[in-house]
C-alpha cells in the first residue's frame, strides 16, 4: 500500500457537515491501489459502546488517485474517526499521527469533528439544484427602449467593438421573456446593469442605481416580477472589487488626493494619482486604471456595498449574486456579505467568480459556489480541443468534484462559454455535433448549467469583444435546429433527478479512447449516457446488470445482449438510456 | 520522483499571507525523494514581466515527507505559482491541475494567492513569542483572604479530591507574586474564576461576577495591575462552550421547561429535563449533567457571553482568554469573539483548548493559537515514556511544526501537564532529570512555553484530581535546585530570541537512538543543543561549521576538533552552546 498517497485533514471536501445531522468523510488513496476502506467512528466520550466501521465507496478517481466517501450519522453530533484501509491481507488504521498494524486502543490520536453546531452547516438553495441558467449580457440582448439608447447607439447587429454600443436595455428582455420560457430556462444571470461608462458595466459609477441606459429601477422590478411569474429566478452582478473612475468617491480622490474624505476607500500607493509606464500609482483590477480596487476593510464601504447588495433584493427581489473578482476581495468582507444576504433571503444564491481551486470560500462561510472553471477546462480540453483521451478527462471531472463539499457540488455553475471567453461554437469551429456533445455533458452532470445567451440559435464570435455580438432575432438567421435540441436537453434535466444530482460512474474511459459512458443514478432512476467523441461513427459496449433499456429522448427500447450494451453512434453521437 | 506524495493545496499551512506584504509557500514531497524544489511566481497581470524562480529549503520532516518553504514578497501582493521539483536530472512542474515536464506555457492553470487583503491576514500578538506562562488553578495556590473561604473548607495541604474545598483565592496570587517574579515568568493563565460551584469552576453559574471564594472584581484588579506592573500579563479561562447547571437560564429552564425564554439557549433533546442511563435529554459537555451546552448560536446567548469576553478585558485589564472546549463550539461565534477581544485589545491572546488538528481555527479569523498538545505527546513519548527514537520524536515534532502557519507557531501554547492530566515529575516516575530534559526541549523550542504551578519547586501529582494538590509555600520541602533550575532556563530563553523564534534543524535524530541533537538560529545567534536521553552516560558527535563555541550556562568555551563537537554527557544530560 502506498502510504504517501494516502490524504485525509479535517474539513474542508475531507469532512464537512452535509446538514445538520449528517457528516460527509473523505479519503485519498493511491488510484487502484487500496481495495476496501472503512471509517472507524465513534463519540469520543462513550467510546467503546458506539465504536462502528462504515463502509467507504469510490466516489470518484483521478490520474493518480481514488477518493472515498461515507456518510455518517453521529446520534451526538460528535465524531471522532480514523480509517482503516485494506488491500488484500494487508491493513493499516489511520490516525491522526501515523499510521498503525493494529487497530488504536483509545480514541485520543484520532480525527475529530467536534460538534455540528447548526450555525456551521454549509446550506447552499436547493432551488439552484434544479436550475437552468441563462447568461446575458444585457447592452447586446435586445433594444427594448430606443428613448433611452446611449448617444452614437449604433444599428442592431453591427460588428462589436471595445467601446460601441447598440441599445440593448432591460425592456429588451422583458419583451422577449417568451424566448427563454420557450427554451426552458429557469434563471437569468445578468452581467452587470449599474451605472457605468462602458458597455460591459463593469466599472460602477454608482451601485444604487440601474444604468440608464438600461432603465431605472421600475423597469428591473418588472422584469424580476415577469420572470419570476414565470418560475425563472434572476442573479445579478456585484463588481466589488474595484469600482469605475467614474465613481464619485474616486473622482473626489483624484480631485482633493491627500485630503479627499475617500481617500482610504481605495488603496493609493502614491500621489498624484497617475499612470506611469501602464502601471497605475494605486491598486486596481489587473492593470486597468478605469478600475481601482475598492478597500473592502474598510467599514464605510462595507457599508455602502453591503447596502447596495441588500437593497437590489429588498427592492427588486433578485435571488442572488454572482461576485465579480471575488478571489480578490478579502474573506471578511464575503462572510459579512453572506450574513446580510442570507439573513434577508436565505435561499439567495451567492456565486463567486473564482478561475481556481476555491475551497476556502466554500465551507460555508462565505459563497455557495463558484464558477466552475476546472469544470469548463476539462470539457473544452477533451471534447473541444482534443487534448488527452477518455481518461484524461474523467480524471480532470473525477479530480475537480472531488475537491469540495456535495452541498457545493450541487450548486456549482457549470459554464462552456460567456462574455470573457469566445463563442462555444466558434471554439468547436463551427461544428455544431462537437458543441452539441460538450453541452451533453454539461447537461447531464452535477451542477447548474448556463448557456450563453445565442449559444441556443448558434451564434458565433471569438474572444471578447467578438463574443458579445447582438443577440439574433430575425427568425430566419436563427438556428431552430439547434434550439430545439437545446429545449430537449434541458426538457431532460429537468425531468429526471439522476441528470442533476444522481451519483456519477464513468463506466468506459479508456486511455486512448475519445469514447466515454457513464450512468448517473439516484433513488428514483439510472441513466447511462454514451458519447463518441470521434469524428467517425464508432461502436460502444459495456457491460450492464439491467437487461432492458429505454432512450429517453426517442423512448426506443434498447436490450442488453449477454449482459452487455452495445451501441453504434454516428461521429459526436450520444445517446442516454433509462433502466427500465 | 514520486508524485503521488507531492502535496499543496493553497491557503492554510501551505500558502498563507505572513504579514501584509509576504507570502510563505510550502509544499510536500516524499522523504529524502527531491533534492530542490523552488517557486514558479509572478503576477498573473504581467507574467512574462515577473516570472521568478524562488527557491525553497527544508523547513520541517517527519517519517514520510519533507516539507519545503519559501518567502515570496509580491510588488503588488497578488500571486500566480506553481513549483519545479527536482530529483537529479529529473524535473517537474507542479501546477494546479497536474505535473508537467515541462514549464507551463503561461498562468492560466498555476495556483494563486489573489491578493493580500490586510483584513485576511492572520496577525497574532507579538509578546506571546516572548512569554513564558505560569499555569494557576486558583483553588489551590495559595489562600491570602480566609474570610471568603468556602463552607467546609479543609486544611492547607490536605487530599484533593474533586469536590474538596481549601480556600486557594486571589489575594493567595497576589501575596506570593513574589515567587513569580523570582522564577522569571512574564504569564499568567488561571483556570476560571468566575462564580461556579465546583473546585474548578469549569460550571459557570456567572460569567459576570468572579467567584465569591476567589475575591471580587475589585481583587482581581488588584492583581492584574499587580502582575502588570512587574510585566505579568494575565490570561483567563473562558468556558463558553457550556455553563453550569446553576447558571440562571438553565435553572428558569429547569423550572419552567418548554415555557422557559432561554429554551432556546441549550439544546434540549426532550423534556422534561432528565438524565436516564447516564444520558441527559440535553446537549452536554461529554455525557456531564452539571455542564449543559450553550447554544452560541443564538444571538441572545452570543450577546451575554460576548458581553463578558469584553467586560473582563476591559474591566480588569486582562490580557486574553483560554477558551475551553474550544472546538465544540460554532466558528461563527469564535469569529465574533475574535472581532469584539481584538477589538477592545489588539494583541489580547486568543487561546483555543484543542486537542486535535486545529488548521480550521487558525486562519486568522478566529484562534491566534491552540494548546499544543501534539507538542506534548511527543515530547512525552519520547523523553517520558521512552516510545519511539529520535527519529521518530524529530519526525513528530516536523509533523506539528509544518502544520500551521508559522505566526501561529511562534505563539503556540507548549504545555507538558496541567490540571488535567498527571504531573510532569510523577510522569517521570519522579526522575527529576527525565523531568528537566523535557523542559529543556520545551524551553529551547518555538512556542510559548507553561509551567504548571508547583512543577517549578517539585510537586507530584497523579491524575486528576491528584494533580490539583495545594501548591507547597514550606520553602523547606520546596526544591530548591529545582527552582533555579526552571529561573535559569527560563533566563536563558528570554536572554537568546534564536531559542524562541529562531529556526530549528535537527542535526542528529537517529533511528535506534535517545541522542539528539538540534539547531536554533536567528540574526543575533546560533545555538546548538545536545540531549542525551538515555539511562547511562554517552558520548554525542556532529559535525559542525564553527569552531569554537560556548556553553550558554558556564560560559565555557568548547571546541570543534577536525569540524566535529563531542561532548560527554550524563544521563539525560544536555548542554547548550553558542557560536563565537
Amino acid at each position: 500500500m502506498l502510504l504517501e498517497a494516502v490524504y485525509h485533514r479535517p474539513k474542508l471536501n475531507w469532512c464537512y457537515a452535509y446538514d445538520g445531522r449528517t457528516i460527509h468523510l473523505r479519503i485519498r488513496t493511491k488510484r487502484d491501489d487500496v481495495t476496501a476502506v472503512s471509517a472507524m467512528t465513534g463519540d469520543k466520550y462513550m467510546w467503546d459502546q458506539s465504536l462502528t466501521y462504515v463502509p467507504m465507496y469510490k466516489l470518484a478517481s483521478d490520474e493518480m488517485f481514488d477518493y472515498w466517501e461515507c456518510e455518517v450519522v453521529p446520534p451526538y453530533r460528535r465524531l471522532k474517526y480514523g480509517f482503516l484501509l485494506e488491500s488484500g491481507k494487508e491493513k493499516y488504521w489511520m490516525t491522526e499521527y501515523d499510521f498503525m498494524k493494529q487497530q488504536p486502543e483509545n480514541p485520543d490520536r484520532l480525527f475529530e469533528y467536534p460538534f455540528i453546531n447548526p450555525a456551521d452547516v454549509f446550506e447552499t438553495p436547493a432551488w439552484v439544484k434544479d436550475a437552468v441558467f441563462y447568461q446575458i449580457f444585457p447592452e447586446r440582448f435586445a433594444n427594448g427602449d430606443p428613448s433611452i439608447d446611449p448617444e452614437g447607439v449604433l444599428p442592431w447587429g453591427g460588428k462589436p467593438e471595445r467601446d460601441n454600443f447598440f441599445g440593448g436595455d432591460l425592456q429588451g428582455v422583458i419583451d422577449h421573456i417568451d424566448h427563454l420560457t420557450k427554451l426552458g430556462v429557469n434563471a437569468i444571470y445578468f452581467t452587470p446593469i449599474f451605472a457605468a461608462t462602458t458597455n460591459h458595466k463593469y466599472d460602477t459609477e454608482d451601485y444604487m442605481r440601474v444604468d440608464p441606459q438600461f432603465g431605472d429601477i421600475e423597469t428591473l422590478k418588472k422584469l424580476v416580477k415577469i420572470c419570476h411569474d414565470r418560475g425563472i429566478r434572476v442573479v445579478l452582478d456585484a463588481v466589488f472589487n474595484h469600482s469605475g473612475r467614474t465613481f464619485a468617491p474616486f473622482v473626489d480622490l483624484q480631485k482633493n488626493k491627500e485630503k479627499s474624505r475617500y481617500k482610504d476607500w481605495f488603496y493609493i500607493r502614491k500621489y498624484p494619482i497617475t499612470v506611469e509606464d501602464g502601471i497605475p500609482s494605486y491598486d486596481t483590477f489587473a492593470f486597468e486604471p478605469l478600475m481601482p480596487k475598492l478597500n473592502t476593510a474598510n467599514p464605510e464601504v462595507k457599508e455602502y456595498l453591503l447596502k447596495a447588495a441588500a437593497y437590489w433584493i429588498q427592492e427588486a427581489d433578485i435571488d442572488g449574486w454572482r461576485l465579480d473578482v471575488a478571489n480578490e476581495v478579502d474573506h471578511e468582507f464575503w462572510r459579512e456579505f453572506r450574513r446580510v444576504v442570507k439573513g434577508i433571503k436565505p435561499d439567495a444564491y451567492i456565486l463567486g467568480e473564482i478561475w481556481h481551486e476555491s475551497s476556502p470560500w466554500l465551507m460555508g462561510d462565505q459563497f455557495d459556489a463558484v464558477m466552475n472553471y476546472p469544470f469548463t477546462n476539462a470539457v473544452l480540453d477533451f471534447f473541444v480541443d482534443g487534448v488527452g483521451d477518455a481518461s484524461h478527462f474523467a480524471n480532470a471531472i473525477g479530480k475537480q468534484f472531488s475537491r469540495y463539499p456535495r452541498q457545493a457540488n450541487e450548486v456549482t455553475f457549470n459554464l462552456l462559454d460567456s462574455h470573457d471567453t469566445a463563442r462555444l461554437l466558434t471554439r468547436c469551429d463551427e461544428n455544431k455535433d462537437k458543441m452539441k456533445l460538450a453541452a451533453q455533458f454539461q447537461f447531464t452532470y452535477t451542477g447548474t448549467p448556463c448557456i450563453y445567451y445565442g449559444d441556443e440559435i448558434g451564434m458565433t464570435g471569438s474572444n471578447d469583444p467578438d463574443c458579445r455580438k447582438c443577440m439574433e432575432w430575425d427568425e430566419d438567421k436563427q438556428d431552430q435546429e439547434l434550439f430545439s435540441f437545446y429545449q430537449e436537453l434541458i426538457a431532460l434535466r429537468l425531468k429526471y433527478s439522476a441528470l442533476r444530482t444522481g451519483n456519477l460512474k464513468f463506466l468506459s474511459a479508456e486511455a486512448g479512447s475519445n469514447r466515454l459512458v457513464y450512468t448517473r443514478e439516484d433513488e428514483e432512476s439510472k441513466i447511462i449516457i454514451f458519447m463518441n467523441n470521434d469524428s467517425k461513427p464508432r461502436t460502444l459496449e459495456v457491460d450492464v446488470e439491467e437487461s432492458r433499456w429505454e432512450d429517453i429522448r426517442t423512448g426506443e427500447t434498447v436490450s442488453a445482449a449477454n449482459g452487455a450494451l452495445n451501441l453504434k453512434l454516428p461521429a459526436y453521437g450520444c445517446r442516454m438510456l433509462k433502466a427500465k
